[in-house]
């Protein structure tokens, strides 16, 4: 029998709805039936919001050192921070530090090759500020931790699936950040994910970057024939079934999103406009371009429903499984 | 009994599926239920294409002086060109003069209260080119006519309706020309149209420009807080209900849309986009901020199809009924 792989879950700022949420992954039929989930962060805060909600503790709970032997679902436990001073829903250096800690150590664990692949908890940036952590979120962490030279954000569901030619920036500097390489690159990586994901050569489209386009250079700068095509062929000729650049606003009609696996997007909202229009709250997050496999939830630290043990743990159980998915051979 | 009013309804290029779409509106009882639909074109290019397909011909046909005098659905024959002459699905200067012909005199008869309001058929951008017109659309001949000093596009559909503070420009040109007098105006231009359709005070969002609406400056160069936001207080100030600037992504997202009768856009794909994947052929463009009430089908010529009787005619006959819906006082 194949083994399944391990799967490291970190559960995100401690005061929100990610350690929750890992007590309900643990005991998940569907994650365990996919993968060995390892959820990594603080026992004494996962024991303190299990008795609260009247559910049973987890266990095993081992230590860092331990992590590598272990053999079926469990918390590694690092002891990052006093668990009786956490207060649900409340922004703190010291949940900022334990959350920031315990995804420095899932990465360095998948790199090393402990676990298979990592799925992570949300984050709360101003935590993380306070506690004096120099990057904003996961996708910073991770491509200094893991030295990458870039990190592509691709969001997936049963829907539509989109990948980010560049993500976090101004409306205004995308045109500038654009290059053939760049676009050339998100192509490979978004088909090289969609292969795994489907078990077969994915369809893609490209989008444009103008309306129509750019209808022929009449709108911008001919950033669709100067750079956007050239990456499309460049592609193809890489044997990629990959098709455009479309115009964005007709790219995404019923029919053609029936015959795509994945869109490959210019920028941030021309990816997650129609991905949450359509998808809404059924998306996952993957991070492509890493040494290692990572996927997240899509939705934040919800501080306003925290230990309460309302939140949906759908997202998390979706970016586990996917996680454990990409990491087949 | 109060009058209909009376629209009136241009072919578009007679080469086109303008002329079977026109004759099918002429006998459409939902269009006659709202308004006196009155055709603008050659009549004999409409008797050819009804001959051809087995269909009746439209009577009565009128000149050009008798159109004040109309009373019922008619064809105000402008004779424009040699209708033997035309070849269905072919471009030809002598089809792109006849329709731009048709819209100038349309557009100054409902100037003048000939007629109550403007439906406009598909033009090509080609045969208008070959025809020395000086304008590239529809947009640009009716600002240029109408000596109105902007024309902001809304698509409208069922499921969601957007309207658009730039539309065709470049990605990259989209932030300088915003203003937050352009979103201010905009806002008051969709609430107005809005309030007229809905009959009741509409509920608009405005969409931020950056990915997360700008995260409080870190995306973008605020302009978020510097010119959107500031044009939702002024448009609040002013009574109207509208909030934003939200986060382009989940703006759209189902819980939002149902609370929300038109989404203020900051360029053509951010409304675009989830407008056609939502709507996808179902939306009816409405130009605002003219001196007159003008609607548009979202198709083109379709040359493929010309005069083969097979064209749909539901986005037109939503776009007559539109139009009749919003001259109402």
């Amino acid at each position: 029998m194949r083994k399944l792989p391990r799967v490291a879950i970190t559960t995100g700022d401690p005061a929100g709805v990610g350690p929750e949420l890992c007590l309900r992954l643990l005991d998940s039929p569907r994650v365990r039936a996919v993968c060995v989930p390892v959820v990594v962060g603080d026992a004494g805060v996962l024991r303190r919001v299990a008795r609260h909600l009247g559910w049973h503790e987890p266990r095993p709970v081992i230590g860092p050192d331990e992590a590598a032997a272990a053999e079926g679902p469990c918390v590694v436990d690092l002891k990052s921070l006093e668990a009786a001073a956490v207060e649900p829903g409340r922004v703190s250096a010291a949940c900022g530090r334990a959350a920031y800690d315990a995804v420095v150590f899932a990465i360095d664990e998948v790199l090393t090759g402990t676990f298979d692949a990592l799925a992570t908890g949300p984050l709360n940036k101003e935590a993380l500020h306070l506690a004096g952590v120099p990057f904003p979120g996961h996708t910073e962490i991770l491509a200094h931790r893991t030295g990458a030279s870039r990190a592509c954000m691709m969001l997936t569901s049963e829907a539509i699936t989109c990948s980010l030619v560049t993500a976090h920036v101004g409306l205004r500097e995308v045109a500038d950040l654009l290059s053939r390489e760049l676009v050339r690159e998100t192509i490979e990586l978004t088909a090289d994910a969609m292969r795994r994901l489907r078990g077969r050569e994915p369809r893609l489209v490209v989008c444009g970057l103008n309306p129509h386009a750019g209808e022929h250079g009449l709108f911008g700068r001919g950033e669709e024939e100067r750079l956007i095509a050239p990456a499309v062929a460049d592609a193809r000729a890489a044997g990629i079934d990959v098709t455009g650049p479309l115009p964005p606003d007709t790219a995404f009609l019923p029919k053609y999103r029936a015959a795509t696996d994945a869109y490959v997007c210019m920028y941030h909202d021309q990816g997650l406009i129609p991905l949450k229009a359509l998808a809404f709250e059924q998306a996952v997050n993957v991070t492509l371009g890493l040494p290692l496999v990572r996927t997240s939830v899509d939705h934040g630290t919800a501080f306003d429903i925290a230990w309460r043990g309302v939140a949906d743990v759908s997202s998390f159980v979706r970016a586990v499984e996917l996680a454990a998915t990409l990491c087949r051979d």
